[in-house]
């Protein structure tokens, strides 16, 4: 072990509170801690292996996917290892698998990613028994990779315009795949450009020459042996992207290609031998899938910010940089208030964003039994939240991590940081799965309708609130403190709903169609979606750490309200023109907001260390010359720049080829 | 030419003004136009060995500075030329090389850009005669490639704190530079990895015993004619980084290197023969070189911005996703008004930013002379105006950039877009030449010694808004309007200055320091200068045009009306609460606003790509598969992804080396 920078731990001998209480709060619970524990131990047992050779940055674009197909196969046949062993089941590997994405092992993504999170659970969710007893066990120990492929190059959001067909021939009991157009090959889709042999295919389903809408086939890319495409298929890779540079992100063209009727996914709809078309039995539970996943994002999101956070408040600890008073040592950047402002809130996200999330896990989870059991009732309720939970905490976390490595100076603009990395992945997420934009329009949907139904129906729970607010209106607030910060935050979600339907009503009652007044009031109803969020985060996360401090020590108590302190006050100033319009609060209740803002900066700040040691991220997950937990962060820079291979030779040759050349006037 | 996608053809046939009008008003008059087109055509005479080969982004880092190199020579023997013909000048190349490196020609930076932004003009305002005559004419016609090293890896913003020391030895009349911690190692200088045979060094001097601060030498650190590093110095490159991948960031680390005493740059301070320190006469010159540069970064942030919303806006005019109303086909996505909402800001700051950086360079021009000639009186003024308009510019673009990235999906994270690596670009900005935490608290110092003072001195133009506001207090201040708005801002910069003041005056009183009472209110003070500098952009911008309106044709004027209205009621919204809470407007006046805005985006809405258009941006430069002027955005993006050498063999070798085996159960 190396020698801990003296700043670090002398930030760590004076933290107020136990770190492995918090560290056990936040994975929920001793075995969870130990689980988790052992699961790294297990990934990391051939670091050695993985890690060999090169930094993946310096590497060609097609060395890195050589590399990470190198390092997927040993750290997913750890994978498939505890699987046999039992540590890991079908339905649950979320921790294992996700844990090992979200980890920066892999670096940029991995392209057998996929395979986990998509292909398997599509089979799991639209196969039929028959169907998962066939292919499921071959994904399971991963005999085929698969890939799972929606998007088109034309069509991203709006899935009902994907142009790749499926038609049915009764003749040979065949689908018949086709693109048609250069827009409908198949872009994105991860492990499709030259990892994956297997695919689910979202294609337009057409029998007895009716289209049926979009439906997934299984299809085989390429040979199982020799992995060369299959005749009729156009598959590669995208190209270089900002981010996931190890994913293979591919496209895929159709030439008519024929595949059997029984590699239509069943469990929903089918094509009977005739070309009979079947209907669904219930075609709202991909809803379901779609919560799901949503709610999974935030999960990434929480862990990706957690590394952000621990590289940036551990480097503004060891780092020194002029004086607050003359004459004085240069004092660590973590004692610039503005620094703490760029910081602390990231720290504070992390807790409000996983324990909303937990909530929407276990409501989801404790309702999807009537879902399955076909009561649907609180769907679109629970769909309307994860819809706008994940366009926000992406969207924050995204700009919370780009903090980050601002605040880190130009030592944040170095890879080796893995701050820009973290942004790549971070920020891919405000537009998969659901464009931001697009969601949080769809929670704007959602809560008009139950506006207008205000007055006659019973609101379901998330939306509650906005009946309570209405009642109580302006009375009772006192906004200096978290309470009343809550009750003006759903006072503004309240009024911003309110007040784009007058918007579209007015406009609708002048001549306008309903369709033209929701365009262009939809600027405004982003923002009304945006508050119902902020108000639901900021609600969920006091009542659960009301509920979390009854069991916790007095010290870690103290800890936990600074930072729903810190989350609270720090959301009122920056949608203080929602406060200031929409609640009475007055120019002194601002004055006083400030001064509460910089008091519980300054009291989370001697424990801002504990804090992110808490998240309790190991160096080798990490990966970051700033962020170790031994703080030497100038050797590492050093040592990481040493690997470059251009450091490796004193002079480039392009010296004598173009540089001499020029410089003489030669060239 | 390739045919023109039919919904671009149409909206510039839709188009309301004269596009080539507003080109030339952007550049300044038709021979500027002429100018810039002319020199484009020759840095582009030789494109094709330019972009000869594999896209950078798919090259090794040595690769990429390999072709780095290669394409730099290549360019930069085009500028030698235009300089031997007399077509540029040594004080005037901003254009030239400014417009070579703000192209994308060189995707990612270049290694020899330093050589001309820092090298040449610190050998010219620090060198004297004698030491000018000696180098300049080797760094003018690039016989040496020079790079500049200031900022260590422990110090950047903290210049005082440098490590590297510069001690005279009178007994062989030689400085001897050392580094004595490797924290003092430079770190970050373009072109110092090995690329540069020159360097200015920035280093602690010391003579008789006594150190007299920072100053510039000029040192040999290779060998002109083998290129090795010469004894002594430890030279390379730092690594990987988000972007400016080509540009050769090194460290440099002296042990003992002893140069000539004539290589202290000798224009404002000396030292003698026999070691006696002469002093600068007037050390704060130095400022003068700041302003410059940072205005030099506004021009920069505007030109990455326009090509960001050219981008986006022609990709946005291309792409159809949805339906507005149901039954219509689907439409393109710059009818979104959140779309809208994304790009036309970015288009709107082009102007704005680009006027208010006219207007600061101007004034910076007009008395230059009376700073050459000893009279400093305004530079303080200008200086805080160049800290705080640097660091909004950098942050507001890097925002710009990133909103334009996400509006354009998918595709915008695809390299190709050219939207990642702008990105890169603009984000560097906001840390390099001032870290913009640290410009902002600047301009605030300025600003609170303004207001302590207002009562009782003239105040400087660009504050003497302060003095009028105060005096004009809420009276006649009407929302709605541009000037009513530009009112507003003014009020709201004094009232935030003034609150800091306040606060800091409270907690002196309390017993407090001066020092921790700043500290602690500096987010507000950062607010506050950032304030300011809003008012400045904002009525700069309405001056300006309300003067260019004046010989512009009508359909001109109204767009350019339309711009202003634009920025003004975009951020009088977006700073809604200071506008709550220092101005009288009302609720009533917030609607009114949202209209306003909301109208706005209509009216700009058909002329949108008629506005990117007249940047007038060549599709070489812009190096875009979205942002092409054909508007050939999929199949541009296909040709793009099969450049890729992994779509060179249809099965990588790693499938028979790792995948198969593993799927196999074998590894």
């Amino acid at each position: 072990m190396n020698k801990i920078n003296q700043d670090l731990q002398r930030e760590r001998n004076n933290c107020s509170f136990n770190i492995q209480e918090l560290t056990t709060l936040i994975d929920g619970g001793p075995e969870k801690t130990k689980e988790r524990k052992d699961r790294e131990s297990v990934l990391l047992s051939k670091k050695d292996d993985v890690f060999d050779g090169v930094p993946e940055e310096y590497l060609s674009h097609k060395e890195r996917y050589e590399n990470a197909i190198r390092k997927s196969v040993i750290l997913f046949g750890l994978v498939r290892k505890m699987q046999e062993e039992g540590k890991t089941s079908i339905t649950n590997y979320r921790d294992v698998v996700g844990g090992l994405l979200g980890s920066s092992v892999l670096r940029d993504g991995s392209p057998l990613g996929l395979h986990y999170i998509m292909f398997m659970p599509a089979l799991l969710n639209q196969g039929n028994e028959e169907q998962q007893a066939k292919w499921l066990p071959r994904a399971w120990n991963c005999s085929i990779i698969g890939s799972y492929a929606q998007t088109e190059l034309g069509h991203g959001t709006f899935i009902r315009g994907l142009e790749t067909t499926a038609t049915y021939d009764a003749s040979t009991k065949e689908f018949v795949l086709h693109s048609p157009t250069l827009t409908s090959y198949k872009w994105w889709p991860g492990g499709l450009g030259h990892s994956a042999n297997y695919c689910i295919v979202v294609a337009q389903l057409y029998t007895k020459g009716v289209c049926h809408g979009i439906h997934s086939f299984i299809v085989q890319v390429r040979d199982e042996d020799t992995h060369m495409p299959l005749p009729g298929m156009k598959v590669g890779e995208i190209g270089v992207k900002l981010g996931l540079n190890a994913v293979n992100n591919g496209f895929l063209g159709f030439d008519n290609v024929r595949i059997p009727r029984s590699h239509l996914l069943m469990k929903h709809a089918q094509v009977l031998e005739d070309g009979t078309y079947v209907k669904s039995r219930n075609s709202k539970l991909n809803y379901g899938a779609m919560v799901f996943v949503r709610v999974v994002i935030v999960y990434d999101m929480v862990n990706y910010l957690s590394k952000a956070v621990t590289i940036a408040t551990r480097f503004s600890a060891v780092r020194r940089q002029s004086q607050l008073k003359a004459g004085q040592p240069e004092c660590q950047i973590l004692d610039y208030v503005t620094q703490q402002h760029k910081l602390f809130i990231g720290i504070a996200a992390c807790h409000a964003l996983r324990i909303t999330a937990d909530k929407l896990w276990n409501t989801f989870h404790d309702i999807n039994e009537e879902l399955v059991g076909g009561n649907l009732e609180r769907l679109p309720e629970l769909h309307a939240l994860a819809c706008c939970l994940k366009a926000v905490t992406t969207a924050d976390t995204s700009a919370y991590v780009e903090r980050c490595r601002l605040a880190c100076g130009g030592h944040g603009y170095m890879m080796s940081s893995n701050l820009p990395l973290t942004y790549g992945l971070v920020t891919a997420a405000c537009t998969y799965e659901g464009e931001n934009t697009v969601l949080l329009l769809q929670t704007a949907r959602f809560l008009v309708k139950t506006y207008q139904q205000m007055n006659t129906k019973t609101l379901t729970p998330t939306v509650a609130y906005l009946k309570t607010a209405a009642a109580k209106g302006f009375c009772d607030i006192w906004l200096n403190t978290v309470e009343g910060v809550i009750n003006g935050f759903q006072l503004v979600a309240l009024r911003k709903i309110s007040h784009c339907v007058e918007c579209m009503s007015k406009r609708v009652n002048s001549g306008m169609s309903f369709e033209d007044a929701w365009n262009i009031t939809s600027v405004q109803l982003v923002a009304a979606a945006e508050a119902h969020c902020r108000a639901i985060v900021i609600s969920t996360f006091f009542e659960e750490i009301r509920e979390l401090a009854k069991t916790s020590s007095a010290q870690l108590k103290e800890i936990l309200y600074q930072l729903v302190d810190l989350y609270c006050v720090y959301w009122a100033l920056e949608k203080l023109s929602d406060l200031l319009l929409y609640t009475p609060i007055t120019h002194k209740d601002v004055e006083q907001m400030h001064l509460w803002y910089e008091e519980t900066l300054t009291k989370i700040r001697p424990n801002a260390v504990g804090l992110v040691d808490a998240f309790d991220i190991r160096d080798d997950m990490l990966q970051s010359t700033l962020g170790s937990y031994d703080g030497r962060v100038y050797e590492r820079l050093m040592e990481e720049a040493m690997k470059s291979p251009l450091n490796a030779e004193p002079v480039n040759e392009t010296f004598h080829k173009y540089l001499k050349p020029f410089m003489r006037g030669k060239l």
